[in-house]
């Protein structure tokens, strides 16, 4: 299998985190993302929406979008699971890990950022604007995981609760969001921090990072 | 049960489909978003992310993000299933499914254009804005349906791809976004229109319509 993706890419970040927690090695290939290279006309070929990542399986198939693909890698290396076995408990991951992926980072992406400034907002304002929606959506993510005790989002295993998070936690600093108030977020951050699947899967450490 | 929801939000729309389509009845209680109903702090105890739906279970449980919602749905009531038994056509539908709930639908809601305008944008800007999203977005969703044969954007059967689609096609005609180009898409919505679980759950349908 090949994963097509970008150091920085917060959805890359998170089917890096999922493929290491599982044990599963795939071969790398990148896109440069502020080089526009997932626009290119064979990248698109690929992935009709022009976005990493992509990981292609050994039959040829290209699977999309981070939560469909890390869906099916859960599906097909079952151990160990990224989400809890009782229906209510998955639910509320999946709604984290939702609120993450649907509601923030989508809204402060190199996408979106592009988008304000063709409409424009000053290289400042747009800054501003995606310093806002990490506050703002790990506020409401903070809240969602109280009563929880750790230390990872939802109990003593990852889940895609914390592969959703730590990525958009890196993009948060990125944009000097204060996350000083948010003691569960710091909680589970430290815990990934010293998890190798977590570790191997950071930005900096990839092939491509500058 | 109970669904807390808006006739005009997508998500609440989604969940309203996946019910009808599993004939799965529930109470339906309303928060008016554009009177800010949503942010009222009786509601945020309910949903810290303040958005609409959630979906208030007998037990007193409340589940929220609509996806998760409808994955509980799924697993809780399997018949008709809404995704396919196969692992990389479940991928294939998540997928579709992924590309409008995390990079249409949130770029374009309630709460994108205020703050649009919040940051300076005119109205008419800002509609402009949710007109590209829609067009752009969907032209891609139109790719990701190539070789299919419908009816449905993935077979026979309403998946949760149509289950998201629909509901983002409403957003599209409002904002004025020309889908005349869209040939599958336009063949999916005929369907759906023509299936009394879509009919039912129409915004107009609802009795908070306006």
């Amino acid at each position: 299998m090949k994963l097509i993706g970008y150091f920085r890419s917060g959805a890359s970040y998170r089917v890096r985190i999922g493929l290491n927690l599982k044990g599963v090695s795939v071969e790398h290939a990148f896109r440069h993302l502020r080089k526009g290279e997932h626009k290119a006309a064979d990248y698109l070929a690929v992935n009709p929406q022009g976005l990493v990542p992509a990981l292609i399986l050994d039959d040829g198939e290209t699977l999309t979008q981070s939560l469909a693909i890390l869906d099916w890698i859960d599906e097909t290396w079952p151990q160990p699971p990224l989400l809890p076995k009782d229906p209510v408990r998955r639910a509320k991951v999946r709604a984290f890990a939702l609120a993450i992926a649907c509601d923030v980072h989508p809204v402060q992406n190199l996408g979106v950022l592009n988008k304000l400034k063709a409409y424009g907002l000053d290289e400042a304002k747009a800054n501003q604007w995606a310093k806002e929606v990490n506050y703002d959506g790990l506020a409401a993510c903070e809240k969602l995981l109280a009563g929880e005790q750790g230390p990872f989002c939802f109990g003593a295993q990852p889940t895609l609760a914390d592969i959703c998070l730590i990525p958009q936690l890196a993009n948060a600093h990125r944009f000097g969001a204060d996350l000083s108030g948010f003691k569960r977020i710091l909680e589970v951050e430290a815990a990934c921090k010293a998890h190798p699947a977590f570790a191997a899967a950071a930005p900096e450490k990839q092939p491509d990072a500058e």
